[in-house]
């Protein structure tokens, strides 16, 4: 049995999920728990070898199945190579994205059966995350802010049709699973979503401890 | 519906599967079939950017379900980009490994659960070939012959048993569906191996003609 807790960021693009980590991180270190950070698709070899093909703009015809297989292959790698281990030892888990991405991007945005998706779970993660907090924003306003960060990668350059079906799956997942989602307000000022997250944080670290 | 015929190779390390894709293709071309050549992992840009992941010597810790969903991956761009399209027109298909290969290597040689194969098979490549050809021989005589060629990959430094344990997860999926497989004596001499093969794919081209 493990008593790590698994703690994932989920959201569109621009929702401020990657600026979010160091903060959350900060917070759980203040109260004595050590803290693995992973991000996805990546936090192994393996797995960023994957990231890299899997945002490539050159593999613009990459089919959606194929996509879905090798987010999966990343985060089986990440799974049994990082976080089961991470997590047998008494750390926590922090991750900027997880296999809900996976049921919003590939099941929502591309429109793959949401079946293959759990299947795919069951067989692979074997677990879901004990928190899950969701960074919701106006899909408009995360793609101005992801992309003021410079080149697009070759799934930030979709319609934002593409997007709107990606927040909605999301809404949709967090609104069937309120024991584990907390959805925060991702369009007010940095410091107004810092202080959600810092308070939902330490409501979970205070219901778990 | 689907005119194409899709006609696989299967076998261990050197059994000799690329070096009698040729002569197979000449046979086939001879009585006037369109025929289209693949190769797994690879096939197309995404498929051999996982070709040279999977293969690569560095990614030595890849988990096994990590490299089944990476081959999965592979073939699903391989499936819906080459394959399918080439079928529906008419052509027939000639694939260096298919389906067969993940039962065999993933399953036989790591241990994974052949349920989890089969499920992928069904999702992602929804059909069988209509003839397999498995160019069996032992182990260590494949190995001999694969070595002789150069520099090994990540899957061809495995050890002894496990090649032991694809070449029997091959000769048993053979034995329980022989209406599909024919199973030649890939210890014979080139001309032998080849007669062998000339003699099967012209009793299958009579029986589908
Ligand atoms: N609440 C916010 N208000 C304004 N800009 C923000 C906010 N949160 C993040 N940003 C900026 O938006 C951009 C995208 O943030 P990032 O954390 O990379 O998003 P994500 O990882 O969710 O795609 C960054 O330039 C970041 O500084
Ligand atoms: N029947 C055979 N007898 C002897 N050598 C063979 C025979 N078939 C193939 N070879 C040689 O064995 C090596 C491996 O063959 P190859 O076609 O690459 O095997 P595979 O593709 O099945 O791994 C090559 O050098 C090839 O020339
Ligand atoms: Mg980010
Ligand atoms: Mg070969």
């Amino acid at each position: 049995m493990s008593d790590g807790k698994l703690i994932t960021l989920e959201g569109g693009e621009g929702a401020g999920k990657s600026t979010a980590m160091a903060c959350i991180a900060n917070r759980l270190c203040a109260r004595g728990i050590e803290l693995v950070q992973v991000r996805e698709p990546g936090g192994t070899p393996a797995g960023e070898a994957i990231r890299a093909l899997v945002l490539d703009p050159a593999h613009r015809g990459l089919h959606a199945q194929a996509e879905l297989l090798l987010m999966f292959a990343a985060r089986a790698q990440l799974v049994h190579a990082v976080i089961e281990p991470a997590l047998a030892r008494g750390a926590w888990v922090l991750g900027d994205r997880f296999t809900d991405a996976s049921f919003a991007y590939q099941g929502g945005g591309r429109g793959l059966d949401a079946g293959f998706i759990a299947e795919l779970e069951r067989r692979v993660v074997a677990r879901k995350p004990d928190l899950t907090l969701l960074l919701d924003l106006p899909v408009r306003d995360g793609l101005a802010r992801a992309r003021g960060r410079g080149d697009s990668d070759r799934i930030e350059t979709e319609a934002e049709q593409f997007f709107e079906r990606v927040r909605a799956a999301y809404r949709q997942r967090a609104a069937l699973e309120p024991a584990r989602w907390r959805v925060v307000d991702a369009s007010q000022p940095l410091d107004g979503v810092l202080g959600d997250l810092a308070r939902e944080l330490d409501a979970f670290v205070d219901s778990v401890r």
